[in-house]
């Protein structure tokens, strides 16, 4: 195997496929990058076991030519390694070399590394992904839909299925649904081409994580296709694989209250700063819990009471004000993540009074969601 | 105690000092900032002891109004809470008032903090520095001198006296050394002034590295004032205090040789790159040892050499060569720093043999010195 590539353009390959790979896998060929040299192009491997990244990289690009193969072949290198040397390289034309035992020389320039990598047989295949479950979604509306709900999701691994975003395809719409049981949140999206079926699947928070740091903030369309082991975003230059999460997501439905006995509505961003210096002293006492009080029908207070370093408070203008006057303790994290999905708009609040679940949403947009469950306080 | 000050101004005063609070402190009161209000200005003071940082913001500056007195005081803040709430306040318009019980209020726009202050009077004095050993460098010289020495001081505590830098003062020059036995940097300064005494002192370390962040980059001149416990450097904003390491310093003078038996000359940013490349394969075994080999008069080649990984080979064109041959070994680390001390310039290293101390200095320039041991491989 012998080819001469771009380094820059390598750069870029390596850094999709680099997000997959993890330096803590119990699989040793999975510290490795896995590289296929054909005459179309290269194709770059990394992966974790739970997300599998690839990329390929064409002979030739926009007119110019980025590679050139000497002799087809496969060989896994070191990830970490490969990837530092490749970004050091003196020069931008780089010359990769594998002889018999699979001996891998890296030159530059001047510079020239031997490297000793493993057999690509060892590496594991693909997951093996048919293309009748398939919905597609402009890239920025797929980042965008993963920033309003990922965060949501439970970061312990007491109910493992909470850890990952619901997708429910239905009636023509997508509906993502994260919670970690004591908030919520839901983005319900329509979809142009229906889907030839139902689809009800788990996505690890994690692997949209990263899968929305590879997107671009382009409307390109993605193509994501499911099984019911595994989904596959795919995008002109990267596949991204998933597994899935096994088990019964809890039905939320029943959670979201149908009436509402206070309604407020507020400029999001006045609330997110309010309440964020609020909670510099509700953080001390570790629970990071504000108290929300309507005070008349143009102001509300957020406040904070740490008896050992002092107390704020904060008036707020709303908008606009209806039925009953409340007071209300709740998480300042929880609210200032569901107020940074909705992204600084106007939003209203729906209360059914202080032990009741309240949800929050753009008083210009009905897709988005935010559920919090309050704190008893007394 | 109250006062009305502009935000902005005096965020960037409790940048400063906040550079000299540890969270780590076990002096309850030093986690706090000292704030002293008299007609004049602001004064703040943070310190850990070993560091005191002292600002002063006067009443108007550049004929804008800064601050208001309304009544002068004192007051002890927790530190970091005080500098998150002001970062964070709305308005640029602050207004701080104690009153009786060292209730703090602090006031911006429609937020309402209250905090519980302590005693200024509990605060550690400054120390008592006389103005007789005096002299006075440009501030970015002073940050020239540090920066090319304090890498090489010991992060271990094993010979305390070697995590700092020793400043000697005589025969009209200023000579800073500092080494963790292994390796030594050496910058000496021709002082325009001269001082009225000889001095010899440790400064630790981390002062200069704390002192660097906070000089600007300006020809402004500080002032240094030494007695046998401490060191204060004086600009026109700040006093910046640090107290002396005790215990007699090496003499490291016989350190370094007089002859030479192999000497070359070099771009010191191709030799930098070259090694910082080899170190890839070298830092797998935690040594990070280097080979230097002359090949010709015209080249030297780096190379390493990591059984499980591989191994690499750089050549690198060197200007002249005089003298034996030679192959050295050296930790990569060290040479890379002493490399960046001299700021990319072309380099002359002289050798005396495999196994002794060699150093490197600028071409242009004899005021800075790099020492380095070499590291025996066979």
């Amino acid at each position: 195997m012998k080819f001469s590539i771009m380094r820059d353009r390598l750069l870029d390959g390596l850094n999709d496929v680099m997000k997959a790979v993890s330096s803590k896998t119990t699989i040793p060929i999975l510290t490795g990058i896995k590289i296929d040299i054909s005459s179309e192009g290269v194709t770059l491997t990394g992966s974790d076991a739970d997300i599998t990244i690839q990329t390929f990289i064409p002979v030739e690009e926009d007119g110019k030519e980025i590679l050139q193969v000497k002799e087809p072949g496969s060989i896994v290198l070191q990830a970490r390694m490969f990837n530092e040397i490749i970004r050091k390289l003196p020069t931008n034309e780089v010359v990769v070399e594998v002889s018999e035992q699979l001996q891998t020389r890296i030159q530059s320039g001047k510079s020239d590394f031997h490297l000793i990598g493993s057999d690509a047989s060892e590496y594991p295949l693909l997951p093996d992904i048919s293309a009748d479950r398939q919905i597609t979604l402009p890239a920025d509306l797929l980042k965008t839909i993963i920033r309003e709900t990922v965060f949501a999701v439970s970061t312990t691994e007491s109910r493992p299925v909470l850890t990952g975003v619901k997708w429910e395809i239905k009636d023509n719409s997508l509906v993502c649904i994260a919670t970690d049981s004591h908030r919520l949140a839901q983005r319900k999206v329509t979809l142009e081409q229906l889907p030839s079926e139902e689809m009800n699947v788990v996505i690890p928070g994690k692997s949209l994580t990263e899968l929305s740091k590879i997107l671009s903030d382009s409307p390109h369309p993605v193509d994501i296709f499911m099984t019911n082991q595994q989904v596959l975003f795919k995008t002109p230059d990267v596949l991204f694989f998933s597994r899935l999460l096994e088990g019964n997501y809890p039905d939320t439905s029943r959670l979201i209250p149908e009436e509402s006995s206070t309604i407020v509505t507020i400029n999001g961003k006045a609330l997110l700063q309010g309440i964020d210096r609020a909670s510099l002293l509700a953080r001390e006492d570790r629970n990071n819990v504000v108290r929300f009080s309507t005070i008349d029908t143009g102001t509300v207070e957020i406040s904070s009471n740490s008896p050992e370093i002092g107390k704020v408070e904060e008036e707020i203008q709303i908008d606009s004000f209806e039925g009953e006057e409340l007071k209300i303790s709740f998480s300042a994290k929880y609210m200032m993540d569901a107020l940074k999905a909705i992204d600084g708009q106007e939003v209203v609040i729906q209360f059914t009074g202080a032990m009741r679940p309240f949800t929050i949403r753009s008083i210009h947009d009905d897709a988005i969601l935010q559920l919090i469950l309050p704190v008893r306080t007394y």
